[in-house]
């Protein structure tokens, strides 16, 4: 067990505990929306607009978790 | 124990912790869809546009984990 | 504790993790399903069809983790 | 601490994991089934077939997983 | 550190992690019964056959994790 061997559980780690929050998370925002949507579907244009906000923040932590696994996985960090 | 070894570990962990999250998400964003087609069948069209939407923004997250198992199980990093 | 030893335990949590997050999410895909079908009856065939589609979408996750593991299992990486 | 007892926890991880999910999920098609049925007595035929079509493809998740640890646990792989 | 030792861990990774989904389980069918049972007491009859049904098979699946944790316990595996 060298170093190395480390570095790619390390990288493992980091991808995939950092997709069991968002993962969830986008899920929820979602079915969110398509319930508002379906009691009110006048509203689907600012329902819209605030999916994808939600979802674009909530993406944004996995983003980090993914940058962190593959500095370790390329040996930058 | 070489680094063999903990490489396999590696690529179990990625792909088995990167299916929690969207695991859930997916399933949440197929049963607000349901609910909301239950309560207004006339928005089905509008509503699959989201839901199909949704699933693949969800799926996107445990494709990042998937590739990064493989890079790991076929030695590319 | 030799590699033969850890390629057993790759496996082991390669398809144990990978089945927590889709065990969960097709669960509350049916939940969803049944609730709507309680409130609205006549829908049932579309329903159906959404039902079907959410369930083998979150599937596809654990057969993916499920690969991996007898990759790992039967030695072919 | 030989690859014979790293085989007994592989054997009590896959099955101990892979019940967390489906666990879940069976109490949630069930919960789904019961508020509907409780909601909409008439339609309990209805729902009797799909709580138990969900019953079964959730529980198969765990079945996969019993069957990696049983072929662990007795040496076939 | 022997294989003993390791026999003690997995024979109680095995029950331990197997309690976790079916108790969250078991509790959320109890939960959907009695929701139901308070928003209709006229079902009482049906719906005790529906919770009695869903509290077996979500137990079913802890038992079979109790089983393996027996079996690598009494050393039969």
């Amino acid at each position: 067990m060298t170093d190395a061997g480390l570095r790619l559980i390390a990288a493992a780690l980091a991808v995939g505990l950092g997709a069991i929050g968002p993962g969830v998370g986008i899920g929820i925002v979602f079915s969110g929306a398509l319930t508002a949507m379906g009691r009110n579907p006048e509203a689907e244009g600012t329902l819209r607009t605030y999916m994808i906000l939600g979802f674009a923040l909530t993406e944004s932590l996995f983003i980090f978790a993914l940058v962190v696994s593959l500095l370790i996985a390329f040996q930058i960090i």
